[in-house]
């Protein structure tokens, strides 16, 4: 697991809050015995001008992956639930505005192994469906209604 | 002179240059005896349902004024030679993508007082011109080619 400095952690902890992203979302997966996935992430985006700063920010998470989109933007972004997990936590007592969106992830994570049958995993999908207003987000693709027309009928 | 904790100079720092804003622009000021004077400031934006971060960045800084938009948002703005000059020497070894504007705004800083003929006043407007391209913002109001066929001519 890493371990970034205190000094480190406030930073980066401001600049998720003014910049970054910390979603879930609900991706189909027609090879799973649920046909569906959460997945959750951590997102930052920054003029491939400064494609250098999520370098560093890279180095120091120690997790994910940058890309260059043919927008002039770039894009670093963490998923998996380990490292999702393991980056929140280090930043959980730092972060002030997505605080909401933080608690939501790490209790979707902790609930994710349990989340086996239709239901269970149907109550998870409505938690998903919750980042819509939490981050203000366009119309997400795939909500709960969507997973429970398929999964319980 | 204000000192921030070095937690919260690096949250601040992280949080500035993700969703911050250090800028100089020109006004008028038909009363001055060069006509327009330099105004550098610093400022935050987040939607009106996030006000209380911006009383406790306010409570934290010591300086600055925070309005209520009616475009359901909310500013914070530091402005004032001494308390932008007081907040940017404490972030400085903190803030990263913003560096550049942070430097060339205590530039101007230090050069200001000495700008009391338009030539010298002229040059520090073109530095100002600066801060179009560093924080990729829409068309100045005042650049210093308004300034300068104001002054000399």
């Amino acid at each position: 697991m890493n371990k970034l400095s205190k000094a480190d952690k406030y930073y980066i902890a401001g600049f998720l809050d003014g910049d970054g992203c910390i979603n879930a979302q609900i991706v189909k997966r027609p090879d799973y015995k649920l046909k569906f996935q959460i997945r959750v992430y951590i997102s930052f985006y920054q003029k491939t001008k400064h494609h250098w700063f999520l370098l560093w920010l890279q180095e120091k998470c120690k997790y994910g992956l940058i890309r260059k989109r043919n927008d002039g933007m770039s894009e670093y972004t963490i998923t998996g639930i380990d490292s999702v997990y393991n980056i929140l936590k280090e930043l959980e007592p730092m972060v002030r505005i997505k605080k909401p969106q933080l608690k939501l992830v790490l209790q979707i994570i902790k609930e994710l192994p349990k989340a086996k049958d239709p239901q269970t995993f149907l109550t998870l999908c409505e938690s998903v469906d919750r980042f819509e207003q939490l981050n203000y987000s366009k119309k997400r693709e795939i909500k709960s209604e969507t997973v429970r027309s398929i999964l319980v009928n």
